[in-house]
């Protein structure tokens, strides 16, 4: 799937919820066992019940890594159970010298066949470059969610802050579909500089829910002419209860967080509103 | 292995030699067939007969992972035929908020049990501390080998270079012996600048072959009182033929490199001479 196709799914399911399926082992209602194939038992079970109201699913694939061969399997499993009118991310945070980067794009954009991957970009370049080569998206660290983007992210390079010295030296690497930036929803008050800066590019923005960040906020210094966002949830609603009704618990904070969005693509003008 | 015990091997190898496992099917003799088991019996051989002559082995993660779970299950095999006398790296360039950190220290440094993992920094403290907490080594990126390193790497932050502030920012978060940092060897005239901010640390040096850094500029530059290198080869040692004969020419490769490293550690003062 390309932005385009993104964004009449957002039209058309007037959401732009990401689901992360950040699925950890020890948080898994115990009926479902502590076999590490409850996770792709859930997984299944989070996705029919929240696919209705998401566009996206990010697959967080360190919480598969750690399972070793029986995680990847189990993340393979997983992306065959998402709907194909659902946009897919890699959220691997990869990146390496080009002869290495390769390799990443072809597991995860070629033989896992992802639509989008996130990638660190750290290295510059060469480092991105074999994921814009494949003709999906490269989905770039700009602004994090978490304390430590205080580290790097936000260190003065002249006048401007190193992460708008990515965004702007990443947006000449390739089109507007060719990539994606990770702004995270605690970062709202940075929102407007950024859009200054991409006006068009699709934002990945986690941070929403447990990490604290708001979907009002984000979404009104955020939203572009083709929403420009995926809204990403990742704990709120997969964990939103740990008993037998968790699928349809998780389903219902999704519906929530889309009619939330239903609200905000209307007051924006992207959607006819129902009144 | 930690870093004392590192610093023995060096010692009693007369090396410093780390050998990189950036092994492509595409690129392994013929005889060994075009089945993905065959990246295993390559990397037995090579380690075999690298193994006297190098005191660490780097196994870059994209070459296994780009096979899905019959690349994993190749990385588990392949650390299993380490010998226990060398250092062994997940060259994995992770790097997440540290929820998700937790999940891939566990998977390199715990499940599969590497002694060390490069750790990329852009995500500030929270992403590398989970790795610290693992009495394990995180190798932190601070100025790659890569083209791309220009991009951002030598951004002016003040009067430091980005990558400068990035070894002073990280050296507060452990001591010396929690982290080592990633130099590329093409970076040479910068070692100087690096060993002013980081006297102590050991340094992981790729770069050296195949992309043109010399091993006589890093020595020269960057050794310390407990050496403070590892220099990696990858595919100057790997590929070093494409015959039958691969494995005896890598070891002879491997021996050329030692006996450089030898002559290097001697004129250091940190192993007598042998004349």
């Amino acid at each position: 799937m390309n932005n385009q196709q993104l964004f009449e799914q957002i039209i058309r399911k007037r959401s732009y919820l990401c689901v992360g399926l950040d699925t950890d082992l020890k948080k898994l209602p115990a009926h479902l066992g502590d076999n590490v194939e409850a996770i792709l038992r859930f997984n299944q079970a989070i996705i029919e019940a929240t696919s209705p109201f998401a566009v996206a699913y990010k697959i967080n694939t360190a919480f598969y890594e750690q399972y070793g061969t029986a995680g990847w399997e189990i993340m393979e499993e997983t992306l065959k159970c998402i709907p194909a009118d659902c946009y897919t991310i890699a959220d691997a945070k990869r990146g390496d010298i080009g002869n290495t980067g390769k390799m990443y794009a072809r597991a995860f954009l070629e033989n896992l066949n992802f639509d989008s991957i996130t990638v660190n970009p750290y290295m510059g370049k060469d480092s991105v470059e074999p994921f814009l080569k494949t003709g999906k998206t490269a989905i770039i660290l700009a602004l994090t969610s978490n304390p430590g983007s205080q580290d790097f992210q936000y260190l003065k390079v002249g006048n401007s802050y190193l992460f708008e010295k990515v965004l702007e030296t990443a947006t000449t690497w390739g089109s507007v579909d060719q990539m994606m930036f990770v702004v995270g929803a605690t970062q709202t008050d940075m929102l407007n500089r950024i859009r200054t800066l991409i006006p068009d590019h699709f934002l990945l923005v986690p941070g929403v829910g447990a990490q604290g960040g708001s979907l009002q906020d984000v979404s009104e210094q955020g939203m572009n002419s083709r929403c420009g966002l995926l809204v990403n949830s990742s704990r709120g609603i997969i964990y939103a209860s740990s008993d037998e009704d968790f699928a349809i618990r998780a389903g219902e904070e999704a519906k929530k967080l889309q009619e939330d969005m239903e609200i905000l693509l209307t007051n924006h003008g992207l959607i006819p509103g129902t009144s």
